[in-house]
Formats: structure tokens, C-alpha cells, sequence
């Protein structure tokens, strides 16, 4: 890939910090340029040479920048773009790492207008249980995959950049429309975690919580792990992926039901086929690392 | 405790095997008589000295043996009582390590009659993925919480006995009467464990299966790790405490529903503020050591 000369980060934490940590020691960049909200986070992204240096804007960061990468909380995309617009070069290339895809692609759309072909939008598979910018490692996207959702106008020099970015950090890049990845992703990450949320809130509810709590052991510390994630995170993707997320809930609620008339009917052979295919779907999964998901 | 003469292992397992292994290492007990109907299972444990001599029936391990522990499937546990009781010592004890405790009892009652006050259910709350008597360790149960649920009818010196048992393996025990057991796991462990295989079962039923799975990450693979759990021992587990789980499975999804209407309403503060009380009950429960749930 070539070299940029300069990168702006816009959300120093745990994924942009470590996106900007794995281009430096990949060679990828000469100076970082970071602006967050929070004053602490860019003067510690400083002190751990995340950053080279600090914006006081989004728009002074944006100047002069090749690529800006926008790593806020998915709600404050859309305020982010906006005054990228207002600074962004006309050949620079502009990505994020939002969970969901759909919302954030029409935000730009309406932000970017004619620089709508710059950005990439983007989701790195990848996460921990820390946040913010000192749990931030240049090897977390090692090995993640990472999803690219380019639209029909999306400049195709724009989209070799990211993905050579992704692949410079270690990722396995994928392209997926932004319809089909909300979809997969209200399958297998938005949906369990509200399942496990919803688990520990109607227990905790109970008068008898802590009793519940105390006898609780390793499977259903596993089932609720996820229940320890950023409430304003889940929240924000819940809601901006709501129509997929309803749609997996209720597919979901009737293949509960199945399981519920097989206990009910007291039907074992019924439900050990189901929970045999089940578990023989899980277990060509593999155990996996293990790792948080706080930013899936 | 007094020193124990000999022990009847019923069913040579990784519960059953470690609880051996656990005893022998205290010098808790002289010999160890094992039984399986799987004659391998024997065969390895008398290898690996969990026990020291194997018996052909329940009825020839049990003749002499002053405590009897059946540690088979929840299912099969009357027809072992049933041949314990044509054997058992006037003043021998009998206890099981079944995961459900309602029907047990039940159960006993049946099969030991005048012997019934001898018998004392209990549960310990230990496993591993792996199983078999390969994966029998004598710290299984280190710390771990084990239930015993007598009754009025259960002589104090059985009790005594059991206790004094698991409490030299290393457990922390704790008195329950049976129906409060029943409804405590179904909460915390039959529940999750229906509602993760259902998930598993849901999307592994779908013609992009393999695309789903393929872009699941670390909170999918917790969510889903008692998927791959015993189907033959979560079926019986679910059809013996059917009652109590279903009714969980109705509040579970009473509460799922109000999820569901807040997301259906965008409502952002309800959501957030359910989920932040969930993560609050989460990170009270501590991460917790890592292992499998096959015999919670």
C-alpha cells in the first residue's frame, strides 16, 4: 500500500487506538493527527505515542489528512461526518467502525454529499472487555475479520485504501452490502446480546437476586458475559438496526416456542434431536479465543 | 470424619471419578468399588486408580459399602436406587449428583422405602467440557458450591456423612429443600441452557448457516458455549424439572417482550437504563474462573 502522510483520528479509544497503534507499526503513516471529546483520552493517546499530535476539531484534524477514521459511538457518526465535510481534501478517504451499516451509510450519504463516494464504511470483528485508549493494541485485529460495506458510488480507489489499512492491521477484510450485513450481524451478535441482557435483567429484578446470583456457575457466567457490555453501546446499535434486530427476536421467540411445546409435551426425543444438531452446529464453531465483545 | 471403609461408585464418570479421586486424596476411605455399564469406563478408572476394585452389579458394589454414590444420568438414577436397595448395609448412606433434585427424591422414596431415610440428594455445582473418567480430577470440586436438599424423613448422621464427604473434595455446602433447588437452577442454569441452544438450533437451521457462524465472534461463542453441552443430559435435565423451567422460559420471555417494545418504540433512556441495571448484576457477579457446564 502507499504510504500516507497523515491520518486523523476522530475517537481516540480502544478501536480507533488500536486501528492507529497497528498502521504505525505496520509503516503505514507518518503523522496521526487525533481529536476526541474527551480531553484525557487524546492526552493519554499522546502520552502512549497513539497519536503524534492533537486537534482541538474535527475539522482541523480532517485538513491535510489522506485518511480520516471515524471511531465514535455509532450515534455520533452522522454530527462527526458533518464537519469532516466541511475539511475533507478531495482525494482523501474517510471510514468507520460502527457496528451497524445501514444507518450510518444513509448519515453519510446526507453528510457528505459530494464527498459521499470517499467514505468507506467499515466494522472490525474485534473488541475486548477493557476500553478506552490504554487497553488500545496494535495486535487486536490480528486475524479479526473485518467487514467493508461499499455502495455502487463508492470510489474504488477509496475502498483499496481501507481495505489495505485493515490488511496492514492484520485483518481478513470481507465485503458485504450494508442490508446483509446488519442482517448477519442482528443474527449472531446484536440479538445474544439482548438475549443475555434481558437473562440477567429479569434475574437481578427478583427479590431472591442474590441467592440466584450466588449459586450461578460457569455456563451461565458464559451465557452472560455479554451482559456486562456498554449499556449506551447496545442501546444505540439496537436501535439503529432495529428492523433487523425485531426480525431476528421473532424468529428467534418462535423457535423458543418449539422448544417450549417440546418440554411441555415432554417430547425427549424431540428435544434431544434439536438440541444434538444444535450442539453439533456449536461445536464445528470451535471454542474460539477468548475475548470481550464490547465492540462487535 | 470417620474414615470410611468402602465406597460404591455408581457410575464411573467425571463427577463420580472425581469425587473418588477427591476422597481417596483426603484419606477419607479404604476401598473403592466402581460400577459402569460401560465396561470401558471401568476399565480406565481401574487403570488410573479412581477406583480400586469393579463390580459386575449395583447390587455387588453396594453389598459392604458404607456409602453408595450414584453419579449417573438423572434418568437412570431410580433403576440404580432400585438395586442399591436390595444390598445396601443397614447403616450405609446413599447419596446422587444429579442436577435436578425434586424427581430424584421422589424417586428414592420409591425405590428405598424403609431405606429412604438413608438416602441424601445432592448437587454439585462443578463440571468441564470434557468428560469421562479421563477428565476426573480430585480439585473438580475446589471451592466449588455443592446443594444437598434432605428431607424431613433424612437421618441427621447421612447428612452429616455427605457433608463431611464433600466437604473433604473441597466443596462449600449448602442446605436447600428440593423445590427451591429446582427453581434456583432452572433460573440459572436450565434456563440459559435452553435458551442458548435455541439460538444455536435457530440459526443453524438457516440456509446461510455457515455465513452466520462465520462472522460470529467472542460474545456469540460465550453466549453459545453450553450449546454444545450434552443433549441426552439437558433433556432429561429439562423434562425432570419441567415444571420449574417452564415457568422460567414464561417470565424470561415476559421480560423478553418489554425489550422487544422498547426497541419496537425507540425508546433509548428505558432500554439503556434496563440494560445498565443488567450490567450492574453482571459485574456484581464477578468473571468468574473459566469451565464448562456439563454437569451444572
Amino acid at each position: 500500500m502507499r504510504r500516507l502522510k497523515r491520518v486523523a483520528l476522530v475517537g481516540v479509544g480502544l478501536i480507533g487506538g488500536s486501528f492507529a497503534a497497528a498502521l504505525r507499526r505496520a509503516g503505514a503513516v507518518g503523522t496521526i493527527v487525533g481529536v476526541d471529546r474527551n480531553a484525557q483520552a487524546v492526552e493519554r493517546a499522546t502520552a502512549l505515542g497513539v497519536i503524534d499530535t492533537a486537534a482541538e476539531s474535527v475539522s482541523e484534524a480532517t485538513t491535510g489528512a489522506d485518511l480520516v477514521i471515524v471511531a465514535v459511538p455509532v450515534r455520533a457518526v452522522a454530527a462527526v461526518l458533518h464537519d469532516v465535510a466541511l475539511a475533507l481534501d478531495q482525494g482523501a478517504v474517510v471510514t468507520d467502525v460502527g457496528s451497524t451499516k445501514e444507518e450510518v451509510t444513509r448519515s453519510a450519504r446526507e453528510e457528505l454529499r459530494a464527498l459521499f463516494p470517499r467514505f468507506v464504511p467499515g466494522h472490525p470483528i474485534a473488541g475486548r472487555e477493557a476500553s478506552g485508549v490504554d487497553a488500545a493494541t496494535p495486535d487486536l485485529f490480528k486475524g479479526a475479520r473485518v467487514v467493508l460495506t461499499p455502495v455502487a458510488e463508492t470510489a474504488p480507489d477509496a475502498i483499496e485504501l481501507v481495505r489495505d489499512c485493515w490488511e496492514a492491521a492484520g485483518g481478513r477484510v470481507a465485503l458485504l452490502d450494508a442490508s446483509t450485513h446488519d442482517r448477519i450481524f442482528a443474527a449472531v451478535s446484536h440479538l445474544p446480546h439482548l438475549l443475555s441482557f434481558a437473562l440477567v435483567s429479569e434475574l437481578g429484578s427478583r427479590a431472591n437476586a442474590s441467592e440466584l446470583f450466588g449459586f450461578a456457575a460457569g455456563g451461565f457466567r458464559d451465557f452472560t458475559r455479554i451482559a456486562a457490555s456498554s449499556p449506551e453501546m447496545w442501546r444505540d446499535v439496537a436501535l439503529q438496526n432495529r428492523t433487523a434486530l425485531l426480525a431476528e427476536l421473532d424468529n428467534y421467540c418462535a423457535r423458543l416456542a418449539v422448544f417450549r411445546e417440546l418440554v411441555d409435551r415432554a417430547d425427549g426425543p424431540g428435544l434431544q434431536r434439536l438440541m444434538a444438531e444444535a450442539r453439533a452446529s456449536r461445536q464445528a464453531l470451535g471454542p474460539g479465543p477468548r475475548r470481550g465483545s464490547s465492540s462487535e
